[in-house]
């Protein structure tokens, strides 16, 4: 009573409130100390009852705890995270659901028995965002494969989780349309909305964010949701599809996505030019993007990567060994394609590049751009022992410092005595070093990437421009956005996953280091 | 002991959780009937101490309780809310903060006080966002009006709220730069974030969504955060700038943003076309946007729209009454850019277009776009009486469907016997209608309107797709997206504001509508 009765006085204290809401969190973030306690349960007897409960769901052969098929859910030797085969955490149980009904039904079994869930799909996430922490369900999506629709004039599309961009461009293509979102071509739309990735494309057009239109989604306690309907612009309510975009699968799993898709334009040249310096390429990309001319996509690699290209012979053409910028101009009418592509030409040149070779025929650009596609694969092929390890970091500065951070980052790998090349998406400012080392040489690879990090951070920049969080990153999100905003982000995961079940403790962490 | 000892055997009812954990939330949702009660303090004696600490924090002449103030501040006759002088509630108080540390500290004893508060900054919504739902505080932006700092080569800049996109765009325009979205001229930046914006630019540019990097936000227990820092692209952490975007200040109060920046293409033309039926004019702009060709900004007005504009006389030429296409096209390159105009000239042709009038001189150019700025003033004008209402609709579908649905509006709107126009963003598949009625005949233009809505929800569009929703769109959102999404909503609205004294009851109804 003497709580009710103060309502109607004049309170001045924070005190008196307390007795009116003493069960409820007064406040708007959540800060770790404060964190409810993670109780999950994956006891054997608790494993083998929700199993049954699955076999009623998805049937027996929908179900694997086979080693093989645990540890290829595990991790792998792309990850930032140190994994390997022997020390890996194996979830319990991998699931194979084939709707997200079924998605639901598995899902609300875990929450009652407080098992903590893991989804995959294409498994390319560098990050450790498939990488178990607390052993449970391994949710993957490979059989949610279907294109459910295509609406060439809405150019929109719904599909599963478990396709490809790669294979959804392939049907795409008959519609004279394209989704422009190109991370890794095993990459799978779960998991693309999962990290909310980009690729060369998104200097144009852009990154998973500004294509996803709405999301159906399975909550931690099984509640299915779609974030919105079709319209290509909305304003209704919050924005819940950006707020799963990104979100690593810690607040809710995508079972179905409507994707807004591209004309693909029908004319395309790619130009390659070499520079003295990668700051005299910087300075060019810089004059094409203040002349307001519009690039399909331009991509920057250091001498040694096209050193590393040239070595794994990878491609036909024999390369110099020069920093190297990498342009895609595109539109509808093949005579202005071409116009850009040489008033492109003429800024590179002012810059001093001496070379500008152009291709408009299709084999001869994709032969062009196939160096920069052949990066990755040029460095692995240079691994000394199969067990080498590539870190792959992938830091964003405002678009004035990439010069000076692309330098500082090359001496700073030359001083350390580890291989490493530079790949850049220069026009959004985020490049990517690839680190190649043996496990025993990771504390050396690390002090690099973390020096990296506090730079990108001090210029006003962030850890990561489309990797994402997942693991190594978590202790860098407070450095780069401040505790409160961590802590806010923190009591939306609480209220969306209450217990904590759905990719635990990536992102944000929910567990205090210390109890690890 | 029996909850805890529970935890290491198997457990197979959901009722022993509820031993673990009585006291916290068990789901990722939060039903309305399950809301916490709303207990704001607004007693005379309460609002007079709370007084007392905001004139320490801001200074006597920053304090307004005049009845005039307190009325502008309420609503306004552009509202779908039927707001009158007379039957308006009144804030409180209006306070003119200067800094985020001075709203900081405002927004402290808010939450400690129970005061409900209300951001205010052009006042040019029109869904309601401003007008007061429970007196207590009026936060008015106005004064925080500067740009803090522009980087030209970075293209991005940082402001305060209260500063309008006009003058910000008079600013920008010197580094050669400027901001896209371009809703209402007297929008101003606090509010294009709230109601998440857009306007002629966005099928070419996108909406507010796409062009803000960065906030710093108070949040309801006076914490402030900053969304992210200014690099182009990052996947750091939720995405809680898109988590503001669009939340019509009940998440918290944007007090900085950090936008980014667009270079203004040299050269543009303006071209005009009008055509029999709007279904030609809406196939022509579907064949230009298969085709692949970019165009700056496409809008469409009906034949009603055109000879109020006539009417008005506020635009130099006279105008042929028919459905008439208004095309923008831009670039770095005059010839390109008068190219692709022609080419759209021969596609129009092809739909039925007997005019295509352009222009690429600037004035030339203005004069014919200023007949789709003149649109609202053009219907303004044609009021009978001062206190004749303007109820601007703003529903979305699906590109495809936009043809039926505008003649079924027309149609219905024709049916009613009210005077009503047609404005479409034609490009994004969003239009508006401008239906002008005497009070007396709200329910007939309330009849209208949701069975537009029913017909664009039906069509898997939108209710919004750019005014955002505010109050009357409220009871329209369960509909479009399931009591679940919602629910989801709200969950998220009770993580970030526990006592619901942001903008409370917007957007989602957090107060039954019983007890209203």
């Amino acid at each position: 009573m003497i709580g009710l009765f103060s309502l109607g006085v004049a309170v001045t204290g924070a005190a008196s409130f307390a007795v009116l809401n003493k069960s409820s969190r007064q406040s708007s973030t959540l800060p770790l100390s404060e964190a409810p306690k993670i109780h999950h349960d994956t006891s054997a007897a608790n494993i083998k009852a929700a199993c049954q409960e699955f076999e009623r769901i998805i049937g027996k052969d929908h179900i694997s705890s086979e080693r093989t098929d645990l540890v290829t859910h595990s991790g792998s030797d792309y990850q930032s995270y140190a994994w390997t085969e022997e020390n890996a955490i194996l979830s319990n149980v991998i699931l194979y659901p084939e709707t997200t009904e079924q998605v639901s039904q598995i899902v609300k079994v875990c929450f009652r028995r407080r098992l903590p869930v893991t989804p995959y799909s294409g498994g390319t996430s560098i990050e450790g965002q498939y990488i178990p922490q607390f052993q449970g369900v391994c949710i993957d999506f490979t059989r949610m494969n279907h294109i459910k629709e295509i609406n060439p004039v809405d150019l929109d599309c719904t599909v599963q989780p478990g396709i490809g961009w790669v294979d959804l461009n392939d049907e795409l293509a008959s519609h004279g349309l394209f989704f422009p979102p190109d991370p890794g071509p095993g990459a799978m739309i779960g998991g693309m909305v999962g990290t909310g990735c980009s690729g060369t494309n998104a200097a144009a057009y852009g990154t998973m964010k500004d294509w996803v239109l709405s999301l159906t989604v399975v909550l931690a306690d099984g509640t299915i949701i779609q974030t919105r309907q079709r319209a290509r612009k909305s304003s209704a309510g919050y924005d819940l599809t950006r707020v799963f975009v990104g979100s690593e699968g810690t607040l809710g799993l995508v079972t179905e996505a409507t994707l807004k898709l591209a004309v693909k334009p029908p004319h395309e040249v790619v130009a390659v030019c070499t520079f003295p310096t990668l700051r005299a390429a910087a300075s060019a990309v810089r004059e094409v993007a203040s002349s307001g001319i519009q690039v399909a996509a331009v991509e920057i690699l250091d001498e040694v990567q096209m050193r590393n290209i040239n070595l794994a012979a990878l491609t036909r053409l024999k390369w110099k060994e020069e920093p190297t910028l990498f342009f895609k101009f595109a539109g509808s009418d093949d005579f202005i394609v071409k116009h850009i592509a040489k008033k492109v030409g003429e800024i590179t040149k002012r810059n001093g590049s001496s070379t500008y070779t152009f291709a408009s025929d299709e084999g001869e650009r994709n032969e062009l751009w196939s160096a920069r596609k052949a990066a990755l694969w040029s460095m692995l092929a240079q691994r000394q022992s199969p067990t080498d390890k590539v870190w792959t970091t992938d830091v964003a500065v405002p678009l004035s410092r990439l010069p000076d951070i692309i330098e500082l980052a090359k001496a700073d790998i030359e001083e350390s005595g580890l291989m490493g090349s530079i790949v850049g998406h220069v026009g959004d400012g985020n490049f990517h070093t690839l680190l190649l080392f043996p496990e025993e040489k990771r504390p050396i690879a690390e002090a690099v990437v973390h020096r990296m990090v506090d730079m990108a951070i001090e210029m006003k920049g962030t850890a990561t421009g489309e990797h994402g969080i997942g693991l190594v990153k978590r202790d860098y999100l407070e450095k780069e956005l401040g505790k409160e905003t961590v802590d806010t982000m923190r009591a939306m995961k609480s209220a969306f996953d209450p217990m904590c079940i759905l990719n635990c403790d990536k992102v944000i962490r929910m567990k205090p280091v210390e109890e690890q």
